[in-house]
């Protein structure tokens, strides 16, 4: 099933996934707010990565450091040098392009003229200032990834928890990047959520790791419902390796728009906790950075009774891409009898809606009181957003329930409520409808509980 | 019991709840990282207001919305004009100090010249700049609430969803100010998260809602274990008011450096969503705010067949503010035989571990076993932070999980693995020890889950 990104963005706008930001005032390029559904959608897939890395994984402690970053972070990390685009202007229209966007690279876009600048170097990271002067020396970041926090607290966390060879720490939470030209809806944006975790380990068994991480972030995207044909592990070329990088391995997916990266998985060896290290002499280090001056602590592990800097694998994913591939995977269209039926077949986990509750007819109290009442009882039992639809059209329930992902819809009718003793055994029953085999199955209100929980791995 | 802000600020960084950020390169002011501690801790504070905001409360929908915000928004909600600190410049030294905080108003507080500016208004957003030029025409702020966006997307979620009034739009997220003194630890800073409701009322009925929300907001934070001793519903004087507020009840709570604002619950009348909206002529807002050429959607609702601008009540917590006063309440200092015990006595929902498995001795395999063992079993039911401690040393474990309030800690010790029938009733045994009784139980492994189940609501 192949799903176009036009079509994927009016879903989105649709249902209540996601919003362009700021739309009432024009909207600001390359930001996206996510609405009732999205939210969930995306809290959902994050604490599924939090728990497999945090709380199922061994050695792996949660850090959620500020966004706010000190110029020094980002001078030493490298990333002030070249964490940056080239771009040229256009002396005739005053535009700014990318150059490795420009089709003729000698010929302005826009207009169409010739007289371009020489390519110069801006850099993708957001500045504010801290106080109350603006000047260089006030000057803060907004972090462009989430990993330099990790390695500036690391000493910190060594100290408070006294970890051995291997451990991790583990963040999720925002990243801003200039990027000149955000395109593909969610995919490249300016503010993004990461998912990062770096693993830090002995230098000599840096290969061993790298492929274990692969293999377990391959795996637990499969777990997401992404399929296998198109999740694809692609080494990165060496001359395009990030400057901190030994070698990196993207797991790469077939988005609407093509084949692009979701995940980067890196060996940064010891090149970030080795910038950001004081008495960078003493320690046998393998890349050296620009000498640190600045930092006050020494970013080593006792191991051997001698100091270790370790090496770092580095699995980094975007949340936001995170989503797009989830929505991607799970759009299908089913032709039907009469129309088309588009539905979402989200894992269980992801879901925003776990069960909606309906009465088949919204004017009628006791219907509605039954429906109620389940809804209550299964809130409180699940703590999951359990809806209650009572606008009386189940047909229009079951679509939108269906193009929002709901695992399963509950439908109260007059049989629940039947008092004749001829026909009893649909007394207190109700109908659970699943919505990927559409399948209907009658259950006493009783066990719709551990029907679900059954069914369902929420 | 109470707690100074050196004590709590020192067992924050011993026990990875909070670090300094950037400490590494002498710290940025007024800026925090959570550890691994207080990521759960403040994760779960979170997660507990989203479940019952959204998941539990009728008629909420959630949101999560960029921190980049169009200029236009805040300009038109106000801010531009009125979030204002007032600041005097120092012509001697060159220091700039905030109005309100001088002790001798004509007098520089830092080098005694008398040589001060006039008061002159400093705006407290921070300011960036979007896209590859930087000037007027590109800035954006990094919002200095949450609610704003909720306002600027009430129509998209009015049209996706059709919901009457009353209803709410959540979200929790990170707001930036440009405080001049930040201070008091996590109380006053410059980068926090909030937790901000938006409930949409009947404007005939806002004095009705405003209570209801008081009373709601405060019988939660009784829920997350503050003292009701302690938490105090203070209504601002009108003087004191912001600028969009008919009326506000502050919750205030007695932190370790005073009594101070924890939750302010607004009555922000029509004021935004008129602010916001296009044909505001055609509307009977209240509240005339500066008129809005730039809107290109009507901020109404239909409501007896017409154009309803709702009023507004607004709960609006800190997060970090509430991390403090769950800490200021839970923190204990208690008087042993040997020595003082330092307990958190978290409510378990809160707490940041939930379970410790304690081998008696880390030398004996077999305890280590069954107790990796224990703990696998329970991390897969209950998807929770649940450790193992394997340092062999008991009592500095206890006092560890004391400090960083893990409600529960279960010992594995020999007579667990006794094999004689003599007293084969410990067999396959293990003692639970509750952290604020200090009660400790004998349970059979198999009724692990359920004793704790029983015992703690995680």
């Amino acid at each position: 099933m192949s799903i176009t990104m036009e079509t994927l963005t009016a879903l989105c706008k649709r249902r209540g996934f996601i919003y362009p930001s700021s739309q009432v005032y024009g909207g600001l390029q390359g930001l996206y707010d996510y609405g009732p559904m999205g939210v969930e959608l995306k809290k959902n897939l994050a604490n599924a990565w939090w728990t497999s890395m945090v709380y199922e994984h061994e050695a792996i402690y949660g850090l959620d450091a500020s966004i706010l970053t000190h110029a020094h972070t980002l001078n030493y990390s490298g990333h002030c040098d070249t964490f940056n685009d080239l771009m040229v202007d256009c002396k005739h229209c005053k535009t700014r392009h990318r150059v490795d966007h420009l089709v003729n690279p000698n010929q302005c876009p826009q207009c169409g003229s010739f007289a371009l600048t020489e390519p110069r170097a801006f850099n993708l990271m957001m500045k504010t200032n801290l106080g109350p002067v603006s000047n260089e020396d006030s000057v803060a970041y907004l972090r462009p990834e989430t990993a330099q926090a990790i390695f500036t607290q690391f000493k910190t966390i060594v100290d408070t928890f006294s970890p051995k060879l291997p451990f991790g720490i583990a963040q999720i939470g925002k990243a801003f990047r200039n990027e000149i030209t955000p395109r593909n809806f969610i995919f490249r944006v300016r503010e993004f959520e990461q998912m990062e975790c770096e693993y830090f380990v002995h230098p000599s068994e840096d290969e061993h790791w790298h492929q274990y991480w692969i293999n377990q972030r391959y795996n637990w995207w499969i777990d997401q419902g992404l399929d296998p044909d198109k999740l694809h592990k692609t080494p990165q070329p060496p001359e395009e390796l990030a400057h901190y990088a030994k070698a990196t391995t993207d797991l790469t997916y077939d988005f609407p728009h093509g084949q692009e990266e979701l995940e980067g998985i890196a060996n940064r060896t010891d090149y970030d906790l080795g910038a950001h290290s004081k008495n960078q002499d003493t320690l046998n280090l393998s890349a050296r950075v620009k000498p640190n001056s600045h930092s006050t602590q020494k970013m080593a592990i006792k191991h051997d009774m001698k100091d270790l800097v370790p090496y770092v694998i580095e699995p980094s994913a975007g949340l936001d891409r995170g989503v797009l591939a989830v929505l991607t995977a799970a759009y299908h269209e089913e032709q039907q009898e009469q129309a088309k039926r588009v539905v979402l077949k989200l894992k269980p986990h992801l879901a925003p809606i776990k069960v909606a509750v309906i009465p088949l007819a919204k004017n009628k109290q006791p219907l509605v009181n039954m429906a109620k009442s389940i809804q209550q009882s299964l809130k409180r039992s699940f703590k999951k957003p359990i809806v209650l639809e009572n606008s009386g059209n189940i047909g229009k329930n079951y679509r939108r329930h269906d193009e929002i992902g709901t695992p399963a819809c509950i439908t109260v009718d007059f049989d629940s409520l039947k008092d004749t003793t001829s026909d009893d055994k649909l007394i207190d029953t109700v109908t659970i409808r699943d919505r990927d085999s559409l399948s209907q199955h009658r259950v006493h209100i009783h066990d719709i509980q551990s029907f679900l929980n059954e069914h369902y791995a929420y």
